[in-house]
């Protein structure tokens, strides 16, 4: 039936870095998704209680696309007492003409972290304030890092504030930052110090209940929360959500299920408005930032197209350096 | 993140043939999806109407078993113009106890083919008359051959039926059965003529109109009705799905959104009623069955309980003969 490139997580890290092309494939990807052409089901979510884990699979037809993608993310959350990663999975790129298997990209996670980062980014671009001097991170994991890294490209910020519940994590994080941007990078103690001095607040926490209140917010302050992709889970604060001058998710019918909106309509809010996806800003049928000093929030969910776009860049890249095994199935 | 066993077609075609372990893996599926314990989330389906293809997913967690399979099968109708087949796709295994990926099977839909034909086979088991002179089949495609292949273990009749709309491929049909079982093969130009004769009916079309009537329903008949797996599909009577002494389906929610119930529902029919499952029967906890002469029918729409137990057993039995390939991701 044909050669399957087979792509290791060693390969895509070789041929997928941080950078603009990047970010320009997860750009046109919410700009694709604006256009209402694109196919997006909603997300398979299994959970495995007895093992403390859960599985995702994403998926979405991108129009003029050569491929479409499957992505399976697995979350075993016991996995740390193992030394593994609670975090793993694999993306599949299938002919969007044919269904044929073409690739199949191991990556145990690395395109979803850098998707996700570039999504960050892609927020940040059409709705941070023009002029950000500091930037703050909510969180301490590996999105801590690739969601700053990431939005730097877009607002050359001069500083990082990075706050945690464990210190030294938010230590080690901030040295991570300042290493990787060459910019000064200071860990708060308090996070309501961290949101105060900063233009853009990137969220990226598994929170239950909210990390960020609403007494926090100031004008010319733009959030993106990406922790939030689960019905449980909540970073912002509903009043947060609720005071912001404009609200923009992903997508809706996700945010709704599973992000910030969820916990806002759950607490009584949000419910009367159909709130504006990012693609259609990107897209410019939606203005986007008001103003300077407009506060705006940007609720993450993660979406298949995200998902597609990345695979089929990851594969083209891979190709054009000569990346990756073969096997005839 | 440790190895991947990679199995081809060529690899799982050599460790997997259609015979009594497959049966007993598929058989102890339907059991254990009666327990209620199996997690089976709704089949993930896309449509890419541009392609003229869709893909489906399919998962399921069984308890006590070490992985648990996500089946992605991709159908794409305008294949066969380019030479290829319309139906593809590949299992991944995952760990149930830390979602790492344990295996990829690349089996281009061959392992779904094998595990339909053992479920018709369990659904004769169960549920057909015990004496069975003859069988017909409605259908002339793969499935066709392999349903009547693997009821013959179950029930082994003298003699089978085809019927198709094609009589050169229900020509070729009957050759392959007569050859593959050394038993009597012939065509029928008339449906109607193979059900009267027959004491066990599979229907493996893909028929959107019935083509099977109720009135051609007699004492001592068991039909398996597996062609139905999406809304627009339908080879049963709505009437004969009602007149049936006993409706059995693999799944309610499956059947009533994709099979053969959904029609007899949409035709106003076995709304007042859940129907019992091919599991309960397995399980002895319905007594399937109600006499020599009643008339049974079972609507199969394919479940992911069958593709995580098709999926484990193959890779047992791969590992066991030391087939397939390896790579470190």
């Amino acid at each position: 039936m044909g050669d399957i490139a087979i792509l290791t997580e060693a390969d895509l890290r070789r041929a997928v870095t941080l950078g603009a092309p990047v970010l320009k494939a997860v750009e046109d990807a919410f700009r694709l998704l604006a256009s209402g052409k694109v196919v997006m089901p909603p997300i398979l979510s299994m959970e495995i209680a007895e093992a403390h884990g859960e599985v995702d699979v994403k998926t979405a037809y991108l129009p003029g696309f050569e491929h479409f993608a499957i992505k399976v993310s697995p979350g075993f959350f016991d996995n740390p007492k193992l030394g593994l990663p609670s975090l793993n999975g694999l993306m599949i790129l299938f002919s969007a003409k044919t269904g044929l298997v073409a690739a199949l990209l191991l990556d145990n996670g690395y395109l979803t972290d850098i998707r996700t980062a570039a999504a960050g980014a892609i927020a940040a671009k059409y709705l941070a304030p023009k002029k950000v001097e500091t930037a703050a991170v909510l969180g301490t994991g590996a999105q801590a890092r690739l969601q700053i890294i990431a939005a730097h490209q877009v607002r050359p910020f001069k500083k990082v504030i990075v706050w945690g519940r464990d210190p030294v994590r938010a230590q080690a994080c901030a040295e991570d930052i300042a290493t990787a941007l060459k910019i000064e990078a200071d860990v708060v103690k308090d996070a309501a110090a961290a949101v105060a001095e900063a233009q853009l607040v990137v969220t990226t926490t598994s929170a239950r209940k909210p990390i960020l209140r609403a007494e926090w917010l100031h004008k010319g302050l733009h959030i993106t929360a990406m922790g939030a992709d689960q019905a449980g889970k909540n970073e912002i604060d509903p009043r947060a959500v609720a005071l912001a001058d404009l609200y923009v998710c992903d997508r809706v019918s996700q945010a709704a299920a599973l992000g910030e909106l969820r916990a806002a309509r759950a607490a009584g809010l949000m419910n009367g408005e159909t709130p504006p996806e990012l693609g259609a800003i990107v897209a410019r049928t939606n203005p986007g930032r008001p103003s300077e000093t407009a506060i705006t929030l940007c609720d993450l969910t993660g979406t298949g197209a995200q998902d597609t776009a990345i695979a089929s860049y990851a594969f083209a890249a891979a190709r054009k350096l000569g990346i990756g095994t073969k096997i005839t199935a």
